[in-house]
């Protein structure tokens, strides 16, 4: 345990009361382990507060205590933002408690949430008002959307509804001071001053806590069609993609790469998962068309596109989903391709962006550097691939030792974020910095952009409380 | 002539070279006109830099001389927020010269620009590409994108396509100090660190000067199609939004409300424009419909919904475009209201939004207020229903003195304004704050608002020259 003064976490304490002040081991536990197991957090105090007033209470009891502040939602982040620090005191403030859905307004398209609604719990209330709430990932059972817009969350639904920041509206934030800005406007047009909402998203809890937002809500879909289709290779696999966003427009709604070793993985190891194309293919697309006409329009926007593909020799095989449960099960195979990876051994994992024009050169040279590096590695790189966003994961070789085989991870990393920034890419596309990824930020960009990122740190935190060694490091 | 040592001329101007260094008032005058004819601004020195570069030694020379610098495109702005202060020494800088397309990818669907270049130009760029460039606006033949960024400008395709901050993915900014932040990213997700590229995107120019940036191109719409229906009451128009919304899903382009006021003031004053139903009607809406199918799949669209409007009784008339002429017309129409509003005399305009379910009821409230205060008052407001954005003018009385009636632009703003914010709307949706609405956003918000913005101002450009006095009170 480090050391917190007993009569701080009193006070601390007395604002949550007793019962929702943690300070017993066990308790404290589920907060300070992460879904990489690669950070390990110490907290002498986790509080669990009920209330914006109980935050603000405690930002305010922090700041005149130099307490450190970890704030947590559903504990799914990948880049350990959401861990206390090792060692250090830092105090974490689970937002769970706080997750009421505040109000939806289905004619202006707007639900009112609190910072701690678990994600599918949005998308059913949005569902439940005859409204879709597009944000969707892997964790949306656990994750919270307070975390989904400090980490601006990504996921499958991006290509045409755009990521956490791009469904938010407003936002309401408690300040390190303890002072609560309202910034939950429902408004589609505001120009009046700074942005200080798209500040908030995306800074991991550094600038404060995010304790409720307005979000965007569309229309349901009234139709939906999705296929699977078998390529030659990366370039045709894009080309694909172009011509599906020329044919498709806007009911575009996925595009995802998918690689042969991938679904090798999955019907290996995921229950249910099977090869969807009679003939192996090097390069899969899972294409997602989604209409506001009907089924049958989706299904034959995607039909007309294959045929075309077929033609122009694109595509060598596809298939299109027959019911809901197929498209559900061709999803649910493209969701499990990380997971599939597991039993593999070892994985060495990368969510990077490159300009969509660019991911064919940017595979095939980190292919070929990580291969030289270590030979044999087995490359897993999935993702979105109409946002440009692969998730460039490397599997060990087989039979190799996996400790050795991850203790290279900083080597690997190096030479694929090397690669990635030579094409104008981003080390970080939808997870954040957190931790993990602190010190490289620090070393790639340019000093004026991290001294621009520190200035606004300090006007907002003079003090240095909010998650401190998230994003940027402390101390300098 | 506001006071700058001749000296102090002599170096700027060496920076640009005599030629593009303006000191003449003849030569000056252009730039300190504003559209609205409300500001007057006043200058020694019109600099025309030539290159980035000069810019930044522009900005370093200004801090060091403690002079006020304001970025300057194409002086379309409406809230004078590109005007230099009257009676102040504020040197003008004008990006006119920086107007180079850099690059166009079609593939990555992105184009990169200098701040200076003119809208339509990035638009004819983008066709040229096979590609759209949505971004369009009333001014697109004068308007700069730096200044569009600068200002977050709206427009008529944002239902779609969304503002000029959606529209961009990165930005190259001189900061105060000359520095340049290289942030021209072509990434359609990039998570790492605080979000810079929002934060000078609707800052008009008060934190540093956009020089370059990276925008957004879409696939070209296979098909479009445009009607114009007749209704009974903005409620009606509101349940048609609806309606479309639902249809059409990210189809529906374009929604916009006109008042039978409207029709009249452009039919009269507007060559070309006449009355396109037959019969009057109470209030207009113009609905834009684009696919990725075919003309005529927009077409069947737009039928079947208003078929379904008009058996619902929302709509009590319509007509759908013939051809693409007739819809050039009926979207000339809807651009020409606010020029159509001139030969009434005095109008008192408002750049409003509120939530869209809201708009009935904001209408129904502030015309009571309007016609309270001023009796006879003819409101004449229209716009971007789909966004919550309304163009809330008023002409004046029938045979009222002008000058009187303008006199009462404040009392009358108060009145509107007062009732914007009562809906949790905003006091400028798409125009900014600018000189004009400064001291009104300074009232309307919280201080802990205010404050968080001053202290952003304080880190970027502590020594005060970017644009002093506007969107935030100078000396306080």
């Amino acid at each position: 345990m480090t050391a917190l003064p007993a009569d701080l976490i009193s006070r601390f304490s007395a604002i949550t009361g007793e019962k929702f002040a943690l300070t017993d081991a066990s308790a404290v536990a589920p907060y300070l382990v992460e879904t990489r197991g690669i950070f390990h957090g110490t907290t002498p105090l986790v509080l669990r507060p009920g209330s914006v007033g109980e935050i603000s209470e405690i930002l305010k009891l922090a700041t005149a205590t130099d307490t450190a502040i970890v704030p947590q939602g559903g504990n799914t982040g990948h880049v350990a933002g959401q861990i206390p620090r090792e060692g250090a005191a830092d105090v974490v403030l689970s937002l769970s408690r706080l997750n009421r859905i505040r109000d939806v307004d289905p004619v202006g398209n707007v639900i009112v949430v609190d910072a701690g609604c678990v994600l599918a719990d949005i998308q059913k209330a949005a569902e439940a008002a005859g409204r879709l709430f597009p944000l969707s990932l892997g964790s949306e059972g656990t994750c919270q959307i307070g975390g989904n817009l400090s980490s601006n969350a990504g996921g499958t639904a991006v290509l045409a509804y755009g990521n956490a920041r791009q469904l938010c509206l407003g936002l309401e934030v408690v300040l390190p001071t303890g002072e609560v800005w309202d910034g939950l406007r429902r408004l589609k047009k505001d120009n009046t001053g700074y942005d200080l909402r798209d500040l908030f998203i995306g800074a991991e809890g550094t600038l404060g806590v995010i304790t409720g937002a307005v979000m965007k809500l569309v229309p349901r879909p009234a139709g939906h069609e999705v296929a699977f289709a078998g390529l030659r290779s990366v370039a045709d696999t894009l080309a694909l993609f172009e011509l599906a966003s020329q044919r498709c427009g806007e009911a575009l709604t996925g595009f995802e790469l998918v690689p042969r070793i991938g679904i090798d993985f999955a019907s290996r190891h995921i229950p249910g998962v099977r090869d969807p194309l009679q003939t192996r293919h090097d390069w899969y697309a899972l294409i997602d068309v989604s209409t506001s006409v009907s089924d049958e329009a989706a299904r034959e926007m995607i039909e007309a596109l294959l045929a075309d593909a077929i033609e122009k020799e694109l595509v060598q095989d596809a298939v299109i989903a027959a019911s809901g449960e197929q498209r559900r099960a061709l999803w649910h195979m493209r969701e499990s391709l990380s997971l599939a990876q597991r039993p593999e051994g070892g994985s060495i994992k990368h969510d990077v962006s490159v300009p969509v024009s660019s991911i064919p050169a940017f595979m095939a040279e980190a292919d070929d550097a990580v291969t030289a590096v270590i030979p044999g590695a087995r490359i897993c790189a999935f993702g979105h691939m109409g946002d440009g966003n692969i998730h460039y994961n490397i599997s060990q070789p087989v039979g190799a030792d996996k400790q050795a085989f991850l203790d290279r991870w900083k080597d690997v990393s190096a030479v694929v974020h090397g690669i990635v920034l030579k094409f104008g890419g981003s080390i970080s596309a939808e997870h954040g910095i957190g931790q993990l990824k602190r010190d490289e930020l620090a070393e790639i960009r340019a000093p004026i952009e991290i001294d621009l990122m520190r200035r606004i740190k300090h006007a907002f935190d003079p003090a240095g409380i909010m998650n401190p060694g998230k994003v940027l490091q402390t101390g300098l």
